[in-house]
């Protein structure tokens, strides 16, 4: 039962811009890769092609602290810090060596999806909801 | 002074993923985009290849509210809903057609930038800051 | 039966790499958003989430002249160059002013998709060769 | 002195489109990690934020044998196939299990560049070029 994981990751070079740092839209993916390899890790994928259930994200937010640079080593710690019964909330903290990266969230929603009509929210299946717990010492 | 602007887009293709609907960490760039185009408006540019004093974001946040999909219309309201001395937060609406989609948040900060030096947060040039103003009714 | 299309468009922040220029992978993202407004003149949509038959890239190419910078407005002009019972090819030209950018091709393919069947070519349906012919003068 | 390298991958989520696979523009962007991985072998990095002296591309082409979907493992193996004065062409082949996903090539050429002059062609530095081979047996 998984209610964390740490992704260890380098920065690519078409993850920068201009400004010569990882552009912010980036740490959302990163915190989502995270995300996934946790699914992994608890024996899931979190999305199959065709597949009706899914888990779009409700709300995603991160502060940045410090930028990360092309080769930069760093790792996202993701922690499961509620689940509801149609809802998984993630918090995530991003480190390079010492330095604190960014604090981000996730919150997730169990759908139904079966085009053309619309998303419905339905309740996490139980086989899924059975693979996470939230993070002890969690507070975010 | 604009405070706020209307940017009309497409969905594009490489915009979607398996679900068939927008990633979500694209809903960031479209607001980034918003913020560009105010600025331009404004007569400025945000960013010069090279130049000492940039405008990295500080905090971003997005809350999802429905899904966008491959060549849909939609339209990003962007307003300043606060200056700092050395911050802007703006606030921004996503609307398709009469549907809500998403509401956000970015705040920037001003930094002076000389590598290998680390950023350093400054006050925004007054000829910058001139040109902005919080949008009246901003509340967000 | 349009057989080219010129698209305008504006270079975004996040399309930019630490280089200052516009990373190498984005030019194949505006020659298929050339492609998809040329399919949309035409009366059609490449791709329809769910759908059966689709389109994907057999080959692309691409060569560079010179860079493209954050906020420079470029065209992407596209023309149809080559169509077979199965394929169709397209050769773009990248310009900003009076400056060569960019030359490129994409060769795409009619598939049907039934996952987890493997995707097999089949020929183009004939409501959809019917909209497009080969671009006078065409020799790339 | 390497000529070759072969970097493992497995797809995120977000190189996926609508289509259920990933989106082409990303071969590119595998076929440059594994580039940048091999620099990095060669105890070289090939890009400093503000560095005059840089590697962009003059030509880049893939032809796609087969899609990667959410998920799959692949490897980019990639080699020196062509050392010029000033380019390096190198020939990487995708693989996934037994299968053949990709081939593609990328040209670079060595430039000096300082904005706002144009980017000027120059010899690859010679402690850059001797950490470098022709990979044995290459033909592409």
């Amino acid at each position: 039962m998984p209610s964390e994981y740490r992704l260890r990751r380098r920065v690519q070079f078409y993850e920068t811009d201009l400004a010569g740092i990882v552009h912010f839209s980036w740490f959302f993916r990163y915190m989502e890769e995270a995300e996934h390899a946790l699914w992994r890790e608890a024996g899931l994928t979190i999305a199959v092609a065709g597949e009706e259930v899914g888990f779009p994200r409700l709300a995603a937010s991160c502060d940045f602290h410090a930028p990360l640079r092309f080769e930069d080593e760093f790792e996202v710690w993701i922690r499961v810090t509620e689940i509801t019964e149609k809802t998984i909330r993630y918090t995530c903290l991003l480190t390079s060596g010492n330095a604190k990266i960014a604090t981000g969230t996730l919150t997730i929603a169990c759908v139904i999806h079966r085009p053309p009509e619309p998303m419905r929210s339905i309740p996490i299946p139980p086989d899924i909801a059975a693979r996470f717990q939230v993070a002890s010492g969690a507070d975010a």
